[in-house]
């Protein structure tokens, strides 16, 4: 039997370069290469160029299809034969439920009984056989410990799982293909897949880019994490943000520790505007976790903390943004009472 | 004085391909080349392989910016001086006041006083000054007279003009140039610009293209002026698909004779449930105009009636919708109470 791989210590090899192309190899033919899209008055307000990566409009409504795709293309079949486990608070199960389907095995969903009933009903749609826990991390696992057990199932876990990060990896490196200039790229951060990811997609490309990751105050983790050098639980929250609930692993915490440049934090009440104004202004539907990521930059004090370094070419920093994902209720909207 | 030129004869001469070109090199620098994006789920409820050209994303939130850009980037400054004036339901009100704004002049734009409060909204952002009129052809014609006589303003009309036909039909061209072998293209139709450019810019590229016109029941000028072979008129009109309550010009009705093959009508309850579904599954914005040329392709029995030739490749037909615009009231939505 292998010891476990110290995350804590410099040991831990994150997915290599290689690992990432092969993901992206593996993907591609079944994915959307999402569009990048601009806005000029979102520009205005941020006193910066802004290029939105649009995970939004990928296959099942966000990025997580990538990271499960990885996973679960490349098992064997023995391996996929009993099916597939895993927890989710929406996304990365109705992921694991549509790859599934694609490989013909069942898919075996734990989510938070909070979750969203556009997410619940997504998943169903795609065939998905959901369980339903408590809204807390501990509840979480040990639900989906126990549907794992009872079906022998193969664990795909949303985040800390190097197939998962190397399949999240690919929309950053997606985006640094069309845009090798950009000065920083912000996503946002729950248990760290997407946020591993795109540092590992992103500086792959561009050595010197800054990686920030953007949280909501309610589900701060990251933050603690990060800035106290210890990784720190999240027991529960009730952030509108329903795709950032969870909270970092050992794996992408250590990740997270070497690549990203800061954390920053907002409010529910900016995460809803940023969201309203990306409906508004760029005609797509985004949930307010994707929103998260561009909530910050309409603080015109963020950018100039950043101390980005000076473009030579004189131009206002390009800020590549995520968009995570677009599943939101719209019997529900976030600003309608 | 020249005798005004006749569109019931064969003498009216369209724009040229190369009008068209130039149209779009003049606009190409100022306007989004929108993506085109695809739906699985979408797919399997047609029976038919869709590709959506996103007009919606399109900067002022509609394809109108096209030929409003073509028209007054085209004018002399003598020409553009006095300002510009034009009568509009909202889309290519905002569209004239935005390319008049890069053009530096004002903007005259008469609006039916029962425009959606979010059009009427984006006109003012972009620094428009509004007369409104009664919702009719006959107040709207009146009003635009009436504001061009006092301002000495240069007409752009929404539709009878052959510049903003040209502006028009870059989408198509762009939609042909990214997807050249697409079986029909799908637009919806009201004064007939989009669909006359359309024509023009898909069977430049295509000669053998079909191309169908959309039209709402309670709108059904150019389905009545087609089927019949004489322009009919159209006094007024309640569709929800507000965009779409003006009525073909005797220029449009000569062209769309020529060149679409068929008009499709939809009802106001398949215009809702097809802007739902898009915003659903592929989570972008449409306005209900957008979605009266996707509701036709969910009725089974449609593409089937379209006798569309069998594709030598095997698979099924490759059908084209063009996505007009977004722009929507989010605090009120077609399908909320």
């Amino acid at each position: 039997m292998s010891t476990a791989p110290s995350f804590e210590s410099a040991s831990y090899q994150p997915p290599t370069w290689e690992a990432i192309s092969q993901a992206h190899a593996r993907i591609a033919p079944r994915i959307h290469r999402t569009p990048i899209l601009t806005s000029a008055s979102l520009d205005k307000l941020a006193g910066a160029g802004l290029f939105f990566k649009c995970e939004n409009l990928q296959k099942t409504g966000s990025f997580k299809i990538r990271g499960a795709a990885n996973a679960i293309l490349s098992l064997s079949n023995e391996q996929a034969a009993r099916g597939i486990v895993t927890q989710s608070s929406g996304n990365h199960g109705a992921a694991v439920a549509c790859a599934a389907a694609w490989r013909g095995v069942p898919a075996y969903i734990v989510m938070p009984k909070n979750a969203p009933a556009v997410k619940i009903q997504a998943i169903e749609a795609y065939g998905g056989k959901i369980t339903f826990c408590e809204p807390k991390v501990s509840s979480r696992k040990e639900t989906c410990d126990r549907v794992q057990a009872e079906t022998s199932a193969h664990l795909v876990h949303p985040y800390d799982d190097d197939r998962i990060i190397a399949g999240q990896a690919t929309a950053a490196k997606e985006f640094l293909e069309e845009m090798p200039d950009l000065d920083a790229v912000f996503a946002p951060v729950s248990g760290g897949g997407l946020l591993s990811g795109t540092c590992l997609g992103a500086k792959g490309l561009r050595k010197e880019i800054r990686i920030i990751g953007c949280e909501p105050a309610r589900a701060d983790d990251a933050y603690r994490s990060l800035t106290s050098g210890t990784l720190q639980s999240l027991e529960s929250s009730d952030t509108i943000a329903d795709g950032l609930r969870a909270s970092l692993s050992p794996r992408t915490f250590a990740l997270l520790r070497r690549h990203v440049d800061r954390i920053l934090l907002v409010t529910e009440e900016e995460i809803i505007a940023a969201a309203r104004l990306v409906w508004e202004r760029m005609k797509i539907i985004v949930e307010p976790s994707s929103s998260v990521a561009l909530a910050p930059l309409l603080k015109p004090s963020v950018v100039k903390s950043l101390n980005l370094p000076r473009r030579s070419d004189g131009h206002p920093p390009k800020l590549g943004v995520i968009l995570s994902g677009g599943n939101v209720d719209l019997n529900a909207l976030p600003w309608l009472p």
